[in-house]
């Protein structure tokens, strides 16, 4: 595994590679990883010739009363992790390289960057799409691998990557939970051991959610409640939101039917987290064929 | 020369060309071309393998009250003016290959993008820097030519490719202006003829604050007055703004030095005419070597 901290070594890099007809899979990341992080690392190593991943903490994506300064980083202890998953390539750039003196171009995916946690987040998800796009045109993979666990940042970038013709595919990976449900998380080595022990009801409610909508609850109140309940009587979690949506637009879904995500966001203490579940439920047949 | 309408396509022929260590220099242009296109296109011809020209009058870059429905639009006349070029390909998108339903991704690049023509056309740079970056991922090019006529445009984008990391030299080619000094344009034909005669004034004023200010005089406040006084007395002509900034970061100059670009704009009827001149100055030295 080469570690590259400069965009020009690593362009000359992968032009190489590109030369001789490989394929690159690239994983963004903001390093201190987990099993999540891993799933991605090793689907891209199935899916292509070369896995590049990248560790930034991009200071873009934080807003000014959030935890950039105390954001977990181990540059070490990841190395040695991306290393035992034979990644090829780990960029880990200075802050000076990315967001040079003057910096002012930002992208912006309308909308859908607004709800759901953009509405608690300001400026999150143009954060989020500014560095994916900068690091895209930096690596020009062939595939971007994103978690499932950030549902509304997969949808963001899927409709940058085809509003602004990214010439690429995004492939999004399950989330990835510790035994007793909790979605992994970089934040949830902040957790109180109180909290932590409280945190899986995440996960218990969406599943429930999942059941109940299987089973014919189409009503998204009736859905929603029943999350929030769950959370209210089986922990001391602060509730954000909790929302039905379209997985794609995230458009609210009052009657629940297509693709559908139930997402949520809860304050354990000070540690936010999120968590969310995908449904397919296919719309009722109009005719008979 | 080939014309091609569909993305796919082009990706297809483009990719080879690639493959054979070809380079590429892209062309985007609104049609109705004039020879200040036609340099772009011989520049491009003479640095590049392969000269790709785009067409495609930008709805996102045009304000509610614009000439969007009126721009001139003539693919017979400007394809048979690209093959006596020389041009490989011309790239002519429909508009639902550009912006599909449920468009949602905007780039702005901030401040430099609200001054000059900025102020007075809200969101025409997030139009024109939006869709550029469309077109660069589509054409991946070596170079991109841009026309220094539009000295906004030029700072805008080329500010956009700095930060947004794209793989690419921006290459400023020199305004082409008729024989009376009026700089070309594709909106000069809607000049009734009296304003036609009258438009020159704007490239006189700009050559003589040119003289004025390599003779000595470094107040932009005499400079613009000099300009907005001729313009006064030698037309009808409708000043909306004089301003001398630094080429590069847009910013106000009161004292001319370093890199200066002195910009108007002017309306002759309800014809808004643009034009400016770029000069260099030598920083006073502040020791004697």
């Amino acid at each position: 595994m080469r570690i590259i901290t400069s965009i020009t070594q690593l362009r000359k890099v992968l032009n190489q590679v590109r030369r001789k007809g490989k394929t690159i899979g690239f994983v963004p990341t903001m390093g201190y990883f987990h099993e999540g992080h891993l799933s991605l690392m090793r689907q891209a190593k199935r899916d292509t010739d070369l896995c590049v991943v990248s560790i930034y903490v991009n200071p873009a994506q934080f807003g000014p009363q959030e935890d950039f300064k105390k954001y977990p980083r181990d540059l070490k202890r990841d190395s040695s992790m991306a290393r035992k998953e034979n990644v090829d390539i780990l960029f880990v750039p200075s802050d000076n390289v990315i967001y040079s003196e003057g910096y002012l171009t930002y992208i912006d995916v309308e909308k859908i960057s607004q709800w759901l946690c953009g509405r608690f987040r300001p400026g999150h998800f143009k954060g989020v799409a500014t560095i994916v796009a900068k690091l895209l045109n930096i690596v020009w993979p062939d595939v971007l691998y994103l978690g499932q666990k950030d549902a509304q940042q997969v949808a963001v970038l899927k409709a940058m990557v085809r509003d602004l013709n990214f010439p690429l595919k995004v492939k999004v990976v399950a989330t990835k939970r510790e035994a007793d449900g909790l979605a992994m998380s970089s934040r949830n080595k902040y957790l109180l051991s109180d909290h932590r022990r409280q945190a899986p009801v995440l996960y218990r409610a969406l599943q429930q959610a999942r059941r109940m909508v299987k089973s014919g609850e189409h009503s998204s109140a009736k859905i929603k409640a029943m999350i929030q309940s769950m959370i209210k009587h089986q922990s001391s979690g602060k509730i954000q939101y909790v929302a039905c949506v379209h997985t794609d637009t995230l458009q609210e879904l009052k009657t629940l039917e297509g693709k559908i995500l139930i997402a949520l966001a809860v304050f354990f203490g000070k540690t936010r987290l999120i968590d969310n579940v995908v449904i397919r439920l296919h719309a009722r047949k109009q005719h008979k064929s």
